[in-house]
């Protein structure tokens, strides 16, 4: 399996991002080809020594790192990518790899 | 469920770190009470716009952020996050969150 993560920084007002969020970037991403599943942080993310500085975690799982690639590449990916620009100002770091159990 | 992911920063010897984490260090994180599953990254760890200076994702799955938290807080929990000092000099970011599908 592979997953997608995108850590969300704390925005200006984060009732407005989770309006957003869900009401509108979540359906989308929801449209990229391949996902399997998608799970997000609810309440509040810790950090190793307090606060975090992230303010919601999404984590999407495809069968690989191709398939996110090409989950990015199709149009339903463009627009998803191009939808932060809406809601995720205060900046989003994405990280995507293979994953296995240990 | 709730996610306990580590961000482990680029090494400046990978191989020796590899070596550590799979040999002394998962086995030792496998001790802590509550775990449910454990993920690891395979291969790189692709960035947004590139590499993303992280080496290795790890992402270890409890019944609740309280339960994670009662794993630090357990002797186990306390010699796993002192056994990060061994191998983890370049640096790694914890963070913990409740989780759900969406």
């Amino acid at each position: 399996m592979a997953q997608l993560i995108a850590l969300y920084k704390t925005p200006a007002d984060a009732a407005a991002f989770d309006a957003y969020y869900y009401g509108t970037h979540v359906p989308l991403a929801k449209t990229v080809p391949g996902l399997r599943s998608y799970h997000v942080s609810t309440g509040p993310v810790a950090g190793g020594g307090g606060p975090s500085g992230v303010h919601l975690v999404a984590m999407l799982q495809f069968d690989s790192l191709a398939a996110i690639q090409a989950a990015l590449g199709s149009p339903a990916g463009a627009a998803t990518a191009a939808d932060l620009a809406n809601f995720a100002q205060a900046g989003v770091d994405l990280l995507m790899f293979d994953t296995k159990e240990v």
